[in-house]
């Protein structure tokens, strides 16, 4: 019998540790593999031989897991060199792989990581290893192509709507109401902001504004907005994505001032929402204006999790191993919506090197023509991924949650 | 039969709604007073005649009010005048009352509202005026004297703690991990910081150093504990109350970019954090440094909220029903902890004056000699007031919340 290893890439979510249940289950359910082991810090940490034995988890430590936020194997934002240029990584890779008799690689992560499942399932077709290299899907940003929705998404949706109602409850109770402005996550695509649209009092939404990406950012535009609303209510609730950018496609947001990269050359943002809010003082609508920055806890909010979210982060760790049985490999296991109520989906395949490269961006015809907020149709497409809060850990006082390794 | 009015101020909390329902609930049991109205925007409202009537809510009305985070009945920041100086305030409001045939007045708040309660129960007293002001506590800086802690601490404790230990395990999942810092509310005293001594991992506190108001911040020491804490782990994190002060008793973070007041002459706070990393930055330690600001959140974040808090938010709004019956005016409720295992708590009083002016700080016996972390004795004491998940309102998706004024 042979072995596989599961390993975690990129930012956190959430529910990111439910999908490595999924896969730990997933083998108990059909006893195909003899160990699943845990590569350590992903591709990074395997490559230094950083390898734990997940097979020897109790029943209790794997619930634990499940409910356990954040990326348990540890993480890396490693990048994969183009194997036709230098291909040392990949024989090391392979080499160790070889030496645990591990058959299957499941990675779970997102376009980054779909990248390296694409690259790696390349380099052993070409060379005639025999061994599969399988893509499991998580971003908070829902991103992927091909897939109905990315794991970790419904979670983060969740908590950040769950604050966007508190906040405006929190923000209505002078009578003297300023202007509140919610930053959210979402580099280039704003499914995290748009999701606060769900946020509702009596079945109206409490935001008067969300900003979006996809949306070329206009101060005029804003400025009138937000100026008209404010007149008209004397309180305005923004929400506003991080990655602003204006008519000639950079970052709204000064840069210049914190100009880090991360391993993949991405801008770190941040900040949106004070530069917003000095529009708003510079354009003398008020100077009673708060901004809120989720920052992380969008990631890791486990204590308001979506349950439909952490089961389908099981599901596709689950559904890998099988597609894994049936001798698949360079694929991702995607999400196929094949109903809203109640809701259902199931698992399909699609080749991991398409996901890579692509960015799914929240589709125009779901904004509204002023482009400051969101149809009915985009609510149609959230609602149904926050549903359901889970039994998290809690006894008695805080979560429980396990450490694989410190 | 007579009626009575209940009104909030000052900032909220999740569960403030709680000891309004405390009041009507408290009434419908014993059928003391005919009507129970609700003052909009506390005194600042009432003045105005905002007044409604809170004894035709529904059953089903009055569980969604309790499980409603904010003020429901607005708020305000309104400070009464000495009344030996200028008592039009004092006739004015005690003119409506009678109107309404109002004879007690709950009042829910802070300090600042007890100094309300205080002098509005002074001058009925002085001018022969039958009428009872009763104050019950609120506030989640738990910075009341002669009460053991406030309702809406051990809320805001829970849910800053559950976001230390979150964002704990996201930080710590790369091979390099950076510095985290945590801003909490706290003006003055370091209740909510010093709570997340209780966010555990394998029975260890997560974070490795806590900066409380209490202890005069030294730059250089602060630098020498960060600095051998990360060559040691390679990670640190880091909670800071947003009001640290140097040896001169000025707080660390420069506000005069934001010299914005509220009405009681409080300097706005925030920025601590970015103080912080920019003090670990400019000393070399490391420049892989977040920091993260809470904000509002820790005020309303019902989804998050302690059992106990909850409860005892009801029931010193129940038992102040109890004590206007005695004739009892001019007091706060207090609460008195008669056992830690299983905890149990009493409703004492406690003469709203006392309360007003005073500020009840961390004891410096529950701080660590060095400066930087709480003592057991700390823990003890806060452990009983984050227990218990309520069940809030959560029908398949969102926290289904009600407004008593839009």
């Amino acid at each position: 019998m042979k072995n596989c290893l599961v390993a975690q890439s990129g930012g956190p979510t959430a529910v990111i540790n439910s999908s490595v249940v999924g896969v730990i289950q997933g083998n108990r359910e059909v006893k195909y593999y003899n160990t699943v082991y845990g590569g350590i810090n992903g591709i990074e940490g395997i490559l230094q031989n950083k390898i734990i034995n997940l097979s020897k988890l109790t029943n209790k430590e794997i619930k634990l897991l499940k409910y356990t936020p954040s990326s348990s194997l540890g993480s890396c934002r490693y990048k994969m060199k183009d194997f036709t240029i230098n291909d040392d990584d990949y024989l090391k890779l392979f080499e160790i792989l070889d030496k645990l008799d591990v058959q299957t690689m499941f990675y779970i992560g997102g376009n980054d990581s779909m990248d390296t499942v694409g690259k790696l399932s390349e380099y052993a077709k070409l060379n005639g290893i025999d061994k599969q290299i399988i893509g499991i899907p998580k971003t908070i940003d829902n991103d992927l192509f091909y897939t109905d929705h990315t794991p970790g998404y419904g979670s983060a949706a969740k908590y950040i709507t769950t604050v966007a109602l508190e906040t405006y409850l929190d923000s209505s109770v002078y009578t003297n109401n300023g202007i509140f402005i919610l930053e959210t996550m979402g580099r280039d695509t704003g499914w995290l902001a748009a999701s606060t649209v769900l946020a509702k009092l009596n079945g109206e939404s409490v935001v008067d504004f969300i900003y979006l990406p996809e949306v070329q950012f206009s101060k005029q535009q804003f400025v009138e907005d937000v100026k008209s609303r404010f007149k008209e209510n004397n309180k305005v609730y923004i929400v506003a994505s991080e990655g602003l950018k204006d008519k000639t496609g950079k970052y709204v947001f000064d840069t210049s001032s914190s100009n880090k990269h991360d391993g993949f050359s991405h801008v770190q943002l941040g900040g949106v929402g004070n530069y917003l809010k000095n529009l708003i003082i510079d354009n003398d609508i008020t100077t009673r204006v708060k901004v809120l920055e989720l920052g992380v806890t969008q990631r890791c909010a486990m204590h308001c999790v979506s349950e439909i979210d952490i089961e389908e982060a099981e599901m596709v760790g689950k559904e890998a191993v099988k597609y894994s049985i049936e001798g698949h490999t360079g694929l991702m296991i995607g999400l196929n919506r094949l109903q809203n109520s109640p809701y259902k989906a199931e698992t399909i395949m699609i080749q991991a090197s398409k996901v890579a490269n692509n960015i799914k961006y929240f589709p125009s015809s779901w904004i509204t023509p002023e482009g400051n907020n969101v149809t009915e149709e985009a609510i149609e497409y959230m609602e149904p991924l926050i549903m359901g809060a889970s039994c998290t850990n809690i006894e008695n006082k805080l979560s429980e949650f396990i450490q694989l390794c410190v």
